[in-house]
């Protein structure tokens, strides 16, 4: 295993103090339990718009505490969900008389500690469920998988939360979000949890996993590496089978890096999977390309696609000022 | 080799109409011969700021073209210099009375392709040559390689010609930048170069290269793999004995990505780096984390640290919109 760490028991905390550090003007670090917050906070009686989950897909969702996006975040450990504990605490140190918005990913166990720590709350809440991977069939016994759409929903959540939205207003639009959106990936390469310190899963150099979930999850089938073109045709036509977009709408296209692969192949899928919609009809009006939801050191790539209209185009360009989302403040 | 590309001779130019479509907001691509080109075009007047280098650094320095950094860049194939009438094309495309200033990463071949370029220009240049690598001693006989620093040149030079600085003042500036900045990486694992398609070379298990050249060039030495503190000490010492900072100097701490380590780790080595200055009074007062100066999809980081004074803070800071930084504009 090669990773720049000193003990994989300290990686986090180490970690988390550096990214605190680093963002001193943005966030601070509560130590016991962790969790990062906002520190310019907003408007008295804003909706406090909370978010967390394992980490190792950094940004998310460290990265979007700020202006505009998240009041706090709750870091677990890698791959694993945060402790009611922290979502309580971090409720506690944001909420300003809005209320709490919780935004978690469909993952069992971030649900069921997101539900124990909404019960410990004495302010009224509210959770946005994200279940954008329609690797998944969305009759699945856990239903689907919360990736790289999370960002798109805390984006336009936190939007409206800093404009005066109410908690029931966040709510139904973030869940209108939700519905707007999916997302599909793909993964080349396994990645390594440090305190596991191998590969979490076997694939051999002739190999992708398409519709990976982003802790490696097994997605729809491991099939021969095919092109970039064969790539963006399997994921764009998930996701265009499960939205239906009719020709003429308007979308933000979200080409998401796992972690381990270039900008140049970023940029590249994207071309392509704006070609792709393009060519049905759907206008792609906001783009967004980077490392964003990652699987820690996977190579490989997702594609979201949300269908926009003036409300959520307005909120997507609302200012917003975090460590790695930042325009029009 | 694994990679989302359809063909190795075609990515650079596929990913190039991603990059150019994905921010048609800041960009626009010329075709033949390829350079980027900054859309909201600077005041009348303004030093053209241009730069570039072989592809494979996303986001440098494609990413950097905008408000307040460069007005253009030449993209080479991967790894390799741009040629000289993409400078000269970019230079009449953008150039727009107040001269060309050049800001070259010194390598053999970007020295004499931007050099063959000034000469064919027609209007006052200047060239600012980056060369912080600190692997390789101040006298070797190409001189120090151009790495991670190339980035802090250019957000700087960038402000100044946005303000209005003329040619001469934009040149001094540059060299000031380069004189106060030194970096130095190390490789956890080789890159894979597409046309290659194998590693550039081999890393055992248990070995890293410190000192590393963005382009797999061989450092200081091959050691045995070392935990992030010792890792951090080997590059932050190599940087001290360079800068050789007062204490009570304020500085830049800049840790980059080479493309396939996690923010996780980047930021457990922003905070031992942090602590290693703070601990000789040098006060760290702006920071950078993340993938700037990539080498496709290597594992590994490299520190980079600025001395500032009040007139590179202020330019540091001032307002700057490309693709990959913007802040207060």
């Amino acid at each position: 295993m090669k990773k720049l760490i000193d003990r994989p028991e300290s990686l986090l905390e180490d970690s988390l103090r550096g990214f605190a550090l680093a963002h001193r003007d943005l966030v601070a670090l509560n130590d016991h339990p962790h969790f990062l917050r906002r520190k310019v906070a907003g408007h008295t009686g804003k909706v406090a718009v909370i978010s967390g989950g394992g980490s190792g897909h950094e940004p998310l969702h460290s990265g979007f505490v700020g202006l505009g996006m998240l009041d706090a975040a709750c870091p677990g450990q890698i791959f694993t969900s945060p402790t009611p504990d922290q979502m309580v605490a971090a409720a506690d140190a944001v909420e300003s008389g809005g209320g709490v918005l919780f935004v978690v990913k469909n993952y069992a166990g971030d649900i069921m500690n997101f539900e124990m720590a909404s019960e410990m709350l004495d302010c009224p809440f509210a959770t946005v469920v994200v279940d954008d991977d329609v690797a998944l069939p969305a009759n699945h016994s856990t239903g689907r998988r919360g990736v790289a759409g999370t960002t798109i929903v805390e984006k336009i959540i936190g939007a409206a939360a800093e404009e005066g939205a109410d908690l029931a207003a966040c709510k139904a639009l973030g869940d209108r979000v939700v519905q707007a959106t999916a997302s599909m990936g793909v993964a080349l390469t396994s990645c390594t949890v440090p305190a596991l310190g191998r590969p979490m899963f076997a694939l051999a150099d002739n190999e992708m996993e398409v519709g990976v979930g982003i802790h490696g999850e097994a997605g729809r089938e491991r099939r021969a590496l095919g092109t970039a073109s064969e790539i963006v045709a399997l994921l764009a036509e998930a996701i265009h089978h499960e939205l239906q977009p009719a020709a003429g709408q308007t979308a933000l296209l979200h080409v998401n890096g796992l972690g381990a692969t270039p900008l140049l192949e970023l940029y590249l899928v994207y071309e392509q999977a704006c070609r792709y919609w393009t060519g049905r009809g759907v206008t792609v009006v906001r783009s967004l390309v980077g490392n964003y939801t990652t699987s820690l050191d996977m190579a490989g790539c997702s594609i979201t696609l949300t269908m926009l209209d003036d409300e959520l185009l307005r909120l997507w360009d609302a200012p917003v000022h975090t460590a790695s989302l930042r325009w029009g403040c």
